[in-house]
């Protein structure tokens, strides 16, 4: 393991170990659910030698926040919530959150191209990067740190390092779009009966009166077991197939819901109120921890086809007789599902490999926002084409033709 | 030249050419600034062979919009009049708009990553790809429309190929991103003395009470010439160095506007009064070609060094005694100005390189949204430095070893 403190100092990491033959694991803040920065020996792509991690969690610099552009440069090393804490600080706000927030690390949600709760807003962190400084696997170092928002100047090569996932390159600072401050929101907690009902209760939303800030989706599973591990009551008067938690920027009157024909509502208003609804959502995961080994999907499903995808899904599993509990939740705007499986053990992959495959045939993405790492690293082709995997594998043979940057991942 | 008519006969014939070794330049409307899309015998790139053109314009079927996904799939010869009509009629809007709109093509917009008016408020054509097919050069077709927006399946080839200019490869459909419809709009044209000054009426708008569409600037020069084509009278009191042409969608009342403090302004709240400002805008261009011989410049320039920069162009291009006349506009928010130079012969590019050279010691980008092309294919390393060239021109051998894609663009 290496902690550089300097760009430099990573581009001689590089070197050195280019020269030694020896594998590079960049690493940020080791919160990635894929093994994308986590080192292996041996196994595939690994050809003897034992990696060399390269954490970043020394480059932790940021320069003052840029107010003419609405942009800041920060080092790879940055956790996303110091991030957050210092464009805040500016009056500013950066445009990605996620529950890994107090670990993860700029760098490491560059690499990972990282979505979380507020996609539907601002889009995937590539949306949000406009300049990036990077070592690549020859130990060169590309630096185009700007931030200018118009710049044709040959190949995208931030949004191409961007969601690489530590196989092109070590990024090491990056130039980042910031986001006006928003007016004060107002959440809301809706029962719904189907999932095409979740998506209508959200396109009412969109483009509408007022900015959706989230739009997040979860099963009455996961509102059970939500439930469970925070002591309190059911918040709705009814139970429903179905919960879809909506955050507007309406200023926080609620003026910005639009909510006719839905009788079974909760509204959060204040501060206090947004939070105990947001808790739902945010602990039903601790929730299925409690209750066993969870095997984790993290998907997309166009909406057209998710509630037959789901169901599909929830056949399968029904079919497997170790699985003693399913649970689905994710981000409806952004056709984001996760599901969550308890029941077989850790080793177990089968299930894994049903669910990705039913995804495929509904048209989804076998990973929507937390990439393909290692642990996907054989299901790539159930998304992506040989023509389009071969594509991108001269890439990285060019970049790389060592195959030393990251071994194992997204390539299996 | 050959007109396919599907993607598998674009294929066939850049599988023919690699064959017989003949290079292939993809054509959409041919409207761009840089000579991206002109064919030519001889020169850099071209090892003898005379090129095939591979036109796009028969490829021009476009499915029904996806409501619910708001997107939109179309073949890269549809016309972008005709696609931002079509998603007008569906309730839809597309997020970019610029003066060539009636021969443009999409997949032209595409591989130039292509700005125009509305990049304030949507970003560059890049914002709006979700999804991508084209034929590389070795004849594979990678195809990837299902427009997921998270999906973190492996390097971001959509991304990668926008903007590449057609030299890796032809770009034969899109899946595209469209907006909800903004409200109605008003216009304002007020005169400010200095770029900084215009700057600050720009950021006035920018997040604030009504989304900001557009924000162009155009110096004392452009507005004389645009009134002199248009015959009208001069739509300020008094005359000021520069010029700023705010849009708002505040529903058309003017309650967008931001203009305290500043008392030469016209407002445009109706259609009629909307367009009349605009053609300042729009004419300036006619203007400066009914003077001779118009060389132009398309670059970005961060916002704290503009006016600096703008400044010593001026100085340089007054030290060249061929000039004539020297007219600035641009898009304010974007750092993207364009520069107009009447009086040296057409061939006479010293006054191009003077200009970009500037720009480049100012931290400027020497093509903000035309891109590269064959024009400033000898001036890239003024904006990347020889890491990042050699970081492109290894993807480009890598899926290009012959060299026949649209030799001669973007590497010298």
């Amino acid at each position: 393991l290496v902690r550089p403190g300097s760009t430099d100092e990573v581009a001689a990491v590089v070197r050195a170990c280019g020269a030694a033959g020896v594998p590079v694991v960049p690493q940020g803040g080791n919160t990635g659910l894929v093994g994308g920065s986590v080192p292996a020996s041996g196994g595939a792509g690994f050809s003897g030698a034992f990696p060399v991690v390269v954490s970043m969690t020394r480059m932790t610099a940021m320069e003052p926040v840029d107010v003419l552009a609405g942009q800041v440069t920060v080092q790879a090393g940055v956790r996303l919530v110091d991030l957050q804490r210092h464009a805040r600080d500016a009056g500013w706000e950066y445009g990605v959150d996620l529950a890994a927030r107090d670990s993860a690390t700029v760098g490491g949600t560059i690499a990972t191209n990282a979505g979380g709760i507020h996609v539907v807003l601002r889009g995937m962190t590539r949306a949000q990067v406009m300049g990036i400084e990077a070592v690549l696997p020859d130990g060169s170092v590309i630096s185009h740190l700007a931030g200018l928002p118009k710049d044709n100047t040959g190949f995208d090569l931030a949004g191409l390092l961007c969601g690489s996932e530590g196989t092109l390159g070590v990024i090491t600072a990056a130039r980042l779009r910031l986001w006006p401050v928003l007016p004060a929101t107002t959440v809301a907690l809706v029962g719904v009966a189907s999932l095409d009902a979740a998506i209508a209760v959200m396109q009412d939303h969109r483009g509408g009166r007022a900015p959706l800030v989230a739009a997040e989706v979860f099963d009455d599973q996961c509102l059970e077991l939500a439930v469970s591990v925070s002591g309190t009551g059911w918040p709705l008067r009814h139970r429903y197939p179905w919960l879809v938690l909506l955050e507007v920027a309406d200023g926080g009157d609620g003026s910005g819901l639009v909510l006719d024909g839905l009788d079974d509502v909760v509204i959060g208003l204040d501060r206090t109120d947004r939070e105990r609804l947001w808790a739902y959502r945010e602990r039903l995961s601790e929730g299925f921890a409690t209750s066993g080994v969870v095997h984790r999907f993290d998907v997309s499903i166009p909406h057209q086809a998710m509630e037959g995808c789901v169901a599909q899904i929830r056949t399968v599993l029904g079919s497997v007789g170790s699985v003693t509990r399913v649970g689905v939740f994710g981000h409806i705007a952004d056709t984001n599902l996760h599901v969550l499986v308890v029941g077989p053990d850790a080793d177990d992959m089968s299930v894994d490999r049903m669910v990705l495959e039913v995804v495929a045939q509904y048209g989804g993405s076998i990973s929507a926002e937390h990439g393909i790492g290692r642990a996907k690293a054989d299901a790539l082709q159930l998304s992506r084409s040989a023509a389009e995997i071969a594509a991108m594998r001269a890439i990285k043979d060019a970049w790389d033709p060592q195959g030393l940057m990251n071994p194992g991942v997204i390539f299996a």
